[in-house]
C-alpha cells in the first residue's frame, strides 16, 4: 500500500470523472459510510455516479472484484453503485458493510465540476458495551496482539445477534455462537446477546425438534432451513456454558427441554453399536476441509454434548431425569475406541476409508474417548505429523484442536498452534481474524474466489478465551483473568 | 415489443440469477418505483443485486446503455444497481425517475432461490391538481391525441417547479417555463407554480441583474451559472403573460423592476444601429440546430420582449415610466428590416454569412418586424421551402415557427406543422413529447447518444396551448375553450 495523504487531505481535493482513491479508516469496523459530496469548480450540473467497494483486507480494494469465480452468489461482493443527485449532498450508504478500506471510483460526473468528499465518516455499530482492552504487558507482544484482534473480531460480529461474519453471511450459527459466547464471557460480556441467541434457536426448531444450524434474524426471525447435526449438539454445550457463566438458572430451566431434545434426536441416529455414521442425509459441518470424512468427528461432538447435558442437569438439579443417559456415554466411548482407534498408528480413523484427520482426533479427545492422556496426546500429535492426514482450513476447526490440546495437557503445543495459525494471520496484516485461512495456501477460498471470503469471522475469536479463561500463554506472576473481561 | 403476460402475472413468477424482464406501466410518469422482493423455492440465503433501467421510450430498455457515446455525463443514464438484503423485503428506489418501462435484471442471487416481484408499483408525483382531460370529440383524433400527450408532458414536468425534463436535467429554465406556463393556463392551471418559478428566477440573478437561463432548486435554490440572453428576454414575456392570465397585479408590480432590468441589460448589447449581434460572449440558445447563427433570432426575441414589457407597463399602470422605450422598438424594427431583410429572396438573414434559418424568420415575425402580413408569411414559407435553410431540431424552435405562423394568419400551415412534427412523434409511439426530434433523422441526439435524450420535455407541451388558447384546429361549432382547462 502506498500512502498518498492524511485523511484530512481528502476534503481538500477534487475528484473528476474517472478518478479513484482508497480511504483507510485504520481499523476494521462494522457499520455505515457517509460523506458529503461537494462540487468543485462549478455548480454541479449533473448527478454523480460512484462505485464504492468496501474492503476488509487490501485485496478487496486493490484487485478488481470481477470476473468473479466463486460458487456462492456474487450478490455478496461488497460494492455499491450509487448515484447522488443535487450536490452538495450528504450521502449515507443505506446498507451496512464490514470494512477498513473504501475504494471510491467516480464513474460518472459532468466535466464541468469535480467532487470533493467532505466528512467521509464510518459509523461503527456493535452491541459491545466496552472497547477491547489489552492483556497485561507481562504477556508477550504477539499474544497481546492476537488477543486484541480476537476481541475486535468479536466486537464487529456482535450486533443484534452474534453474526458469523458482518460481511457474510451476517447470520447466527450455533457453531460460531459457542465460540463467541466463550470469548464474550472472558471479554466483552454480552451475556444478554448470548441469551437472545439461545432463544432464537430454541424458538425456531425443525419440526422434529432439532435446532437449525443457523437462524435468519431479519426481516423477522426465521427458520434457517439448514440443519447441522454437530451444531445441534453444540446447542446443549452453549446452553450449559451460558448457565455456568451467568448463573441464569431460569433460562437454563426454560431451555432445558430443547437441549434434551437435541441429544435425543442425535442419539436416534446412532447405529446398533452406538456409533454415528455421516450418511450425508443431514449436514455435519466440522470444517470446510475438502474431502473430510465427518463421521468420527461428529461422533465426538455428540459425546461431548451428551456429557455437557448431564453436567447441565446437575446444575439445574434434574440429574435424576437423565440418569439413564449415563450408560450411553460409556457405550458410545467404547464403540469409538473399538471401531475407530487404529492402535498401530495411534490415531482415530473415520469412515469406510479409515481416513485420518486432525478434526476427528480433536473431537474424540474433547469427548474423552482416549483411555489415557498419553493416548490422547499421541493421537493429536500423530495426526498433525501425518502428511496424509486431512488438515483443517478454518479457525473453527483449529480452535477445536487447540481446545483438545488443552484438554489433554498439551499447553505448549496449543500455544504453538495459536502462534503458527492466528499469528500467521496477524503477520499477514489481519485487523480481525478470518473465516478461512490455510497457511500453506493463503489465497485459497472455500468458495472458489477470495473476494467471497469473510475477513472478520466470529469463529476465529476464540484465542481471547484460550488466553483469558483457559490460561493459555499466561506468564508467571499474572493472576487468573478468568472470565471477568478486565484483562488482569 | 413482444408482450409476455399481464402485469398481474408478474407476482406469480420467480426470476433466477441472470434472468430479466421489462415491466410496462402503460403510461409515462414521473415518480418512484417500489416492489416487494420475495424469495421462491427456499429461504433467501443471500442478498440480491438488481440492475433497474428506467425507460421513457422502448430504446431506453431494449438497447444496452453502454458503451455510451454522449458528451454529457453518463451519470444521467437512467439506471440503478441496487442490492436488497434480508428478503422478503419491500424496496423503494430512493431516486425519482421518469419512466413508462422498467427493465429488471437479476444480476446476482444465490442459486437456492428465485425472486418473485410482488406489488411492483410506480408512485407518480406531480403538482398538477387534475388529470389531463381531452378536447371535445368534435376535434380530429390526432389533435385530441397530441393535446393529451402534450398535457401528460406538462403534468410529468410539473413538480415543485416546472422542470425542463423530469429525467434530465430536472431544472427550471426560462425558455421551458414560458411554454409550460402557457400550456398550464389552458389546461392544468398550476398558476402557483408559475409564480414560484418567476420568483426563483427573480431572486437569483447574475450580479448585473440578468436572470439566469436556469435555476437549481435543490439542495437549495441556487444561481445557475448559465446566462442565456434570449431566455432573459423571455422572463419579461412570461411575467407579462402570468399577470395577464391570473390578474395577479401584486406579483407583477413586485417583479416589474426585474423585468425592466432584463430589457435594459439586453438593450445595452445592441450596436449603434440598434441591432443585436451574437458575439458568443453570452449564450443565446434559440435551438440546438447545428451551425445556427443566432443574431437575427435573438434580435427578434429582444424586440418581442420589449413590446411585452410595454404591454405589462400598461397593465400595471406604469406606462409613463417606460414611455421612452417606445421609439427603441421602432428603431430596432427598422434596423432589422434594413440590415437583415433580403428582399430578393424574401427572407431575413442572420450574421456575416447571411444565413437563412427558420428560427430567425419565426422570431422576427413574432417581433413584428415584417412590414406586412404577406411579407411575414412569405419569409416563413421561403425559409421552410429552402433546402439550404437551417431547420430546427427541437420542439421548442418548432413551437415558435407555429406561434409565428398564427401571428401572421397561417392557421392551416401551423396546423400542418404541428401535425407533421408532433404528429410524427405520436406516430413513433410517444407517450410524452420529446426534447429533440428531427423527423429526417429520428435517432439523432444533440448529445451524441440517444440514451442521453429526455423523452418528456416541457418545451414540447405547447400544442395544448395552441389548440386551446389560440384556437388552432378548432372545428366549427366548438366553443372557445380559452384558458379554462375544461376542454370545452
Amino acid at each position: 500500500m502506498r500512502r498518498l495523504a492524511d485523511g484530512g487531505e481528502l476534503a481538500r481535493r477534487g475528484w473528476a470523472e474517472g478518478s479513484a482513491f482508497i480511504a483507510d479508516f485504520g481499523e476494521h469496523l462494522t457499520g455505515y459510510l457517509s460523506f458529503r459530496a461537494v462540487p468543485v469548480g462549478s455548480v454541479a450540473d449533473s448527478p454523480i455516479r460512484l462505485r464504492l467497494t468496501f474492503g476488509e483486507v487490501p485485496t478487496d480494494v486493490a484487485e478488481p472484484l470481477y470476473p468473479y469465480s466463486g460458487w456462492i452468489s456474487a450478490a455478496w461482493l461488497p460494492e455499491e453503485i450509487v448515484t447522488v443527485d443535487d450536490l452538495p449532498a450528504l450521502f449515507r450508504v443505506p446498507r451496512r458493510h464490514a470494512f477498513r478500506y473504501v475504494k471510491v471510483e467516480v464513474l460518472a460526473a459532468s466535466r464541468r465540476f469535480g467532487v470533493r468528499f467532505e466528512a467521509m465518516t464510518a459509523h461503527a455499530v456493535t452491541s459491545a458495551r466496552t472497547e477491547p482492552s489489552p492483556l497485561p504487558e507481562a504477556y508477550p507482544d504477539w499474544i497481546r496482539q492476537v488477543d486484541l484482534v480476537a476481541q475486535r473480531t468479536l466486537r464487529d460480529c456482535l450486533q443484534t445477534a452474534f453474526e458469523d461474519g458482518p460481511r457474510r453471511d451476517r447470520r447466527l450459527w450455533v457453531g460460531d455462537l459457542r465460540l463467541q459466547a466463550l470469548a464474550s464471557y472472558a471479554t466483552l460480556r454480552a451475556d444478554d446477546v448470548v441469551k437472545r441467541c439461545l432463544y432464537l434457536f430454541a424458538g425456531l426448531p425443525r419440526s422434529d425438534g432439532l435446532v437449525n444450524g443457523c437462524v435468519y434474524e431479519r426481516p423477522e426471525p426465521t427458520y434457517g432451513d439448514t440443519t447441522t447435526l454437530d451444531y445441534a449438539a453444540l446447542f446443549c454445550v452453549t446452553l450449559q456454558e451460558y448457565v455456568d457463566a451467568t448463573g441464569d438458572l431460569a433460562c437454563g430451566r426454560e431451555l432445558w427441554p430443547v437441549a434434551r431434545r437435541q441429544v435425543d434426536c442425535l442419539l436416534a441416529r446412532l447405529d446398533d453399536t452406538l456409533l454415528f455414521h455421516d450418511t450425508g442425509e443431514t449436514w455435519c459441518f466440522i470444517d470446510w476441509a475438502f474431502g473430510l470424512d465427518k463421521s468420527a468427528a461428529t461422533h465426538g461432538v455428540i459425546v461431548f454434548a451428551l456429557r455437557r447435558m448431564l453436567a447441565l442437569a446437575e446444575r439445574l438439579e434434574c440429574a435424576q431425569e437423565v440418569a439413564h443417559y449415563g450408560p450411553l456415554v460409556d457405550g458410545m466411548a467404547a464403540a469409538a475406541r473399538a471401531q475407530l482407534f487404529d492402535a498401530g498408528r495411534g490415531v482415530y480413523t473415520s469412515g469406510p476409508e479409515q481416513q485420518v484427520s486432525c478434526a476427528a482426533q480433536a473431537w474424540l479427545v474433547l469427548a474423552g474417548i482416549p483411555e489415557s492422556r498419553e493416548e490422547a496426546q499421541a493421537a493429536l500429535r500423530n495426526a498433525l505429523a501425518d502428511p496424509h492426514a486431512v488438515r483443517p482450513i478454518t479457525p473453527y476447526a483449529y480452535h477445536y484442536i487447540a481446545e483438545a490440546m488443552l484438554a489433554c495437557g498439551m499447553e505448549d503445543e496449543a500455544l504453538g498452534l495459536v502462534r503458527s495459525y492466528w499469528g500467521a494471520m496477524l503477520d499477514a496484516g489481519a485487523d480481525t481474524f478470518w473465516e478461512a485461512f490455510d497457511p500453506a495456501d493463503p489465497l485459497a477460498s472455500p468458495y472458489g474466489d477470495i473476494h467471497a471470503n469473510s475477513y472478520c469471522h466470529a469463529w476465529s475469536c476464540s484465542p481471547a478465551w484460550l488466553f483469558r479463561a483457559r490460561g493459555l500463554g499466561r506468564p508467571d506472576g499474572v493472576a487468573d483473568a478468568a472470565s471477568t473481561g478486565e484483562g488482569a
